[in-house]
């Protein structure tokens, strides 16, 4: 599997980050400082993003049925699902977290909210949980998770779920979210061609520095240190899904290395980059619940805005001469392209390349 | 010294962190991962800060003598200092950079643009360049140099220029730009909140990760992922000057490791974060010349506001509760607080602690 989460390996102390006469709560001191380093980073910011837990809420309402089924959730982090599962009248919870650290806290979220008689927290990776050391917990009825990343599979969340089905540790295979979709666009945004490229200044020559812009990688718009909605950009392709993975059936793999589509510009303009979002989602009744991170739904979402947010792959065309100018990558409303998506073994990592026709 | 710049210790190629299916352009293949990283992360944006490239033009206009001055220029990167040098007349530029690859594109750079008759470009830390292997450059008349971080010391700059100095590599120890000053301000900020604790959701409680919240570290916006001028805030005191930093006197060590000092409340609120910003200056006949993190001045620099952002430390009162409540760091317009400040020995480390006086 490609994604370990943070905190599970090192175990290296918050505390050595600093010099002796730094101050450092008491509080913080054992902790590891690669779990402090990503609760702050992302963690709080992940709990607050209210319409993913309220997504949760209503798939777990629908699917729990009060004192019968069964709830284990892989990644369980703060506790907050499992304790939702619990709220709801879940028969049992077993919560499976990686870290250490985590699993402490969560088992003290869980205490104090009164529900330590039925959720138990396991601190092992969900691939080392064996059924026959469970029995009261195992097979369960309902597998919740969260392992999204900003990549849908950046987390190798099918890797994991995929592993509790193969080895028959759900009743009748319920996984919630059950379905996910990763979209990409083509967006024009200047603010990204700026901190994207060099041009000349007062007649002296930067262009070689260009050699150097990475059109090969996915980056996320964390990772840069921008929201992409705190900048103009314009779409000038629809949404294109690239796949769509059913948590319940598909099997790590299920995706072609490499494949080809054709992309229709919607809108003329510079083709400076490739954004990528997702959407996880449920059917209920015919009725669609969903939780994305579509710009759109980003938007006014600060949360998931910043933790999330999108990826971004800059642009340029195979064929292209190598310091691409805004011209080599002008396309026009009308016009076809054909749009090439590789993705490694693991899932973990995308790329895009494109071609004029 | 405590900071080593991108792409001088790691050669790992770039290559190596895609599988054989993926697309690298060629003139990426061969280049240091963490060159390409680092130049695609930072180094584009901040060659396109015009604000500041107009700075350092401003300042090498002043001090350059046409056809007399030499210059050297420390962390020469794409190698634009050295080139504004040159064309300004510099009778020669020593251009010291560290990484091999930055090295060779400031070299194409400065080819293309004619320098190369006036330009050396020497691949080394400035820390191992000796005045007996440059007699043609060396001692030169003027430093020029940008080592700044998100924190004014965080790249080691002063240790830089001071071993240059220390070594007589200068003939009238001219540093440019010569000052730099550290700020803060504490804030108001819901969104910087809303990132950095947890409250209860629908009667669960997760109050024990707020046990991990992280009230020791300065993290700098950028690596949040959102810039500090994309959300609104509200500032609670004015600007407070840390430190004064004088790159053609001051040594390392000059700041003391422990000092504090009273900070009066201006506005009343929920004492969210430590805001830190810096100015580097130079006053020429007696006009002030700036360069600055400062939110109001990369407001409109879209470059600069992402690049550099500023930092941030979260506020903990000494001995308040270990879970603070919005109430705990209420402070009032007009209050008196002691602000404690810490350095590092390398002064590459900062960290603030606030208590009620």
């Amino acid at each position: 599997i490609g994604h370990t989460p943070a905190g599970v390996l090192s175990k290296k102390c918050f505390s050595r980050k600093f010099e002796k006469h730094f101050y450092v709560p008491p509080r913080l001191r054992d902790a590891s400082g690669e779990l402090v380093d990503s609760v702050n980073d992302w963690h709080f910011a992940m709990i607050n993003d209210e319409n993913r837990n309220e997504f949760y809420f209503q798939l777990l309402q629908h699917y729990i049925i009060p004192e019968k089924t069964k709830v284990i959730e892989i990644g369980a982090g703060s506790g907050i699902l499992s304790m939702m599962a619990a709220s709801l009248g879940a028969k049992s919870v077993l919560a499976i977290e990686g870290s250490l650290d985590m699993a402490r806290l969560a088992r003290i979220n869980i205490q104090k909210s009164n529900f330590a008689y039925k959720i138990k927290v396991v601190n092992a990776m969900s691939t080392d949980v064996q059924i026959k050391d469970y029995p009261d917990f195992l097979p369960a009825d309902v597998l919740v998770s969260e392992m999204f990343g900003t990549l849908l599979l950046g987390e190798s969340a099918l890797d994991y779920i995929s592993d509790i089905l193969s080895r028959r540790m759900l009743t009748q295979n319920v996984v919630l979210p059950r379905f996910g979709a990763q979209y990409a666009f083509l967006i024009d945004c200047p603010h990204v061609e700026s901190i994207s490229s060099v041009h000349s200044y007062r007649g002296i020559d930067l262009s070689a520095i260009n050699d150097l812009r990475d059109t090969a990688s996915v980056v996320f718009t964390k990772q840069y240190g921008f929201r992409l909605n705190s900048v103009p950009f314009k779409m000038l392709s629809k949404p294109i899904r690239i796949f769509e993975v059913d948590f319940a059936k598909d099997r790590p793999g299920f995706l072609p290395l490499i494949s080809t589509r054709e992309v229709v510009i919607q809108e003329s303009g510079s083709c400076s980059a490739i954004v990528l979002f997702w959407s996880a989602y449920e059917y209920i009744e015919e009725k669609r619940f969903q939780m994305s991170t579509n710009p759109e739904e980003t938007l006014h979402n600060f949360c998931r805005d910043m933790q999330w947010g999108q990826a971004i792959q800059l642009v340029e065309f195979e064929g292209a001469i190598a310091s691409s100018s805004s011209l080599s990558s002008h396309v026009n409303a009308g016009e076809i392209i054909e749009m090439v998506q590789r993705v490694s073994h693991d899932s973990v990592l995308l790329q895009f390349g494109l071609r004029r026709l």
